[in-house]
């Protein structure tokens, strides 16, 4: 608890560590990004990873490199690369929020690897269960909604999800600046007695208050509504959370590809279309993943953000803004806060 | 059981049974979709409902009538509405097809109701646990998807994601004529260790065997590969798939909608965008849910095609040509022969 505090507080002036080694494009459009953000937003950025690669990087302005010797591979177990990789890229990274010299840190890498790191470093949050990953969906002309858990835990409890909502309402305020956001439990009906047996026992608990008075539950909310201005934070379990996250992003793909290839079909169509493409670029730019600088992990005690393991340098630059502006707006204090005044009551209760 | 064997060997001349009082423009747009596939497709049907207004239509080709006093509603309890209300048109068409009066029933109206109705009234086929709902996902440029369970049960045990592989396989193959239909398992990330309890253990049973040798498991599929062509079969429980099915329809929505709301901003645009729309008109064509003719329930004994709440006459004539072709390819005698194999192997094993 300590060490968030500190951090938070004296953040302003600290970089956002970088795991330079993670990621498909690691580490070329990783650096490319973090350079981008220092030169660009001002957010002093820690390159760790290779100290030879990054070594030229460290005279950039608003740029440190820490060396780190091991690197995390994509599709490496994640519990093995934690306890066996003990200097790797992705560890030094958690240790430096850890150890306040970052105010937090990105990483595009395995992403079990970065939430395992994260939790072990820094460590959870007193009263938090388990930590969530909070992923941003993107609603064409609207705020996006928040989709929590979407893969840290694949089987929850009702607490878990109970807690689930109420840090994915403090991400929506801090990251959105949505005063009440409305949080929906994710289900296959509005009614209370639709879904499986763990969303109706969480039903049950929050429409009863059991995540407190700040949280604004409008109840159930179905798989359509995720897309939609409907609802701002959408609780469901890791699995579900997963499987949805991936749905979207396999649909949208989808959709998007088969507009092009009916737009590229013939020279006709093709030279009409150039005249409309330019139209359809916001929309683009507005469902691209990398607009959105990736998911957060809630419920450890510092500001992890977990970017897509495509992440490009744009990609890369948003994560840091994001990680940035968590630290700036106390994102852990907040959560740490929201989670203690449930259990304050719920001891007196 | 007999009744099925009946049903599909008289099944030629037999009328498709329609609920013509199902679904959010019933009867209206119902009975013209029913009229329209007994002109157009040759297809008799007998439409079920009010005897007053559909007198009218007892005269046209091919088309019969017969009266039912009761409209099971919309939003209506399932079980209640078929315990109290025996004399639905919903019922009334089960009951038709039980009696070997119809070779199949189409409903647009309350799902939980159709199933209900289907099930009490045509009987389980033996051996199965519980029948599932496959729905069929468009892939622009390719065969469709099935996916199942996507809404009967929400809470399954191993064996009941084990037949509805059994059972997708089946349907893959009598729809879409796809020989060795690919069966992937719905989880988030390939490997058999990912997933939660209820996946791993199915992967499990299906990479052992359990679905027989008809069965081509492929292994863990994720939500992205729905909409593609990776796969032909997708197995999931009833909460998680019906959980997909409304998130794709929300995604494909939001993202369609928002490629008409750019291709329309200004004048400018919308003119030069009056050109590529016919390009994109095939593409929509695809991605209409109205195409593919509804839902089949699968594991009672009869043919069973339960149509979006929406369905209009488009999609009511797809979903009696659905439901006649599953009858003519004797989709329930297939499907009670599937379960059968491996129910003799388990009894042998």
């Amino acid at each position: 608890m300590g060490v968030a505090r500190e951090t938070s507080e004296v953040g302003r002036g600290l970089p956002v560590a970088v795991d330079a080694m993670g990621g498909d494009k690691a580490p070329g459009q990783i650096v490319e990004g973090a350079c981008q953000a220092a030169r660009e937003l001002g957010i002093p950025v820690l390159l760790v990873g290779d100290g030879d690669y990054l070594a030229r990087y460290a005279a950039e302005p608003g740029v440190a490199v820490q060396a780190a010797s091991e690197v995390v591979g994509m599709d490496e177990d994640p519990g093995r690369a934690v306890r066996v990789k003990r200097d790797s890229s992705l560890a030094r990274c958690a240790e430096a929020v850890r150890d306040g010299h970052a105010c937090a840190m990105v990483s595009a890498g395995n992403t079990g690897a970065a939430m395992a790191s994260a939790l072990l470093r820094m460590g959870r949050l007193s009263g938090v269960a388990r930590p969530a990953i909070a992923t941003v969906i993107p609603v064409p002309g609207s705020t996006p909604t928040v989709l929590l858990d979407s893969g840290a835990n694949v089987d929850c409890t009702p607490q878990m999800l109970v807690q689930f909502a109420q840090m994915g309402q403090v991400l929506a305020t801090e990251r959105f600046g949505i005063v009440e956001p409305r949080v929906g439990l994710l289900s296959i009906g509005e009614e209370p007695t639709k879904g499986n047996a763990l969303v109706k026992e969480v039903h049950a608990l929050l429409a009863g208050g059991a995540a407190g008075p700040q949280v604004r539950f409008i109840g159930n909310v179905e798989g359509r509504d995720v897309m939609t201005d409907h609802v701002d934070v959408v609780v469901t379990d890791g699995f579900t959370g997963n499987v949805v996250l991936k749905t979207l992003e396999g649909g949208v793909k989808a959709v998007v590809g088969g507009v092009l290839a009916a737009l590229t079909a013939d020279e006709a169509v093709k030279e009409a279309a150039r005249s409309v493409l330019p139209a359809l670029s916001p929309l683009a730019d507005e469902l691209d993943p990398d607009s959105y600088g990736g998911a957060v992990l809630l419920g450890v005690n510092g500001v992890c953000v977990i970017s897509h393991g495509s992440s490009g340098a744009r990609a890369v630059v948003n994560a840091i803004r994001v990680a940035h502006h968590a630290s700036e707006e106390h994102l852990v204090r907040r959560l740490e806060s929201v989670i203690a005044s449930t259990q304050v009551a719920a001891a007196r209760g």
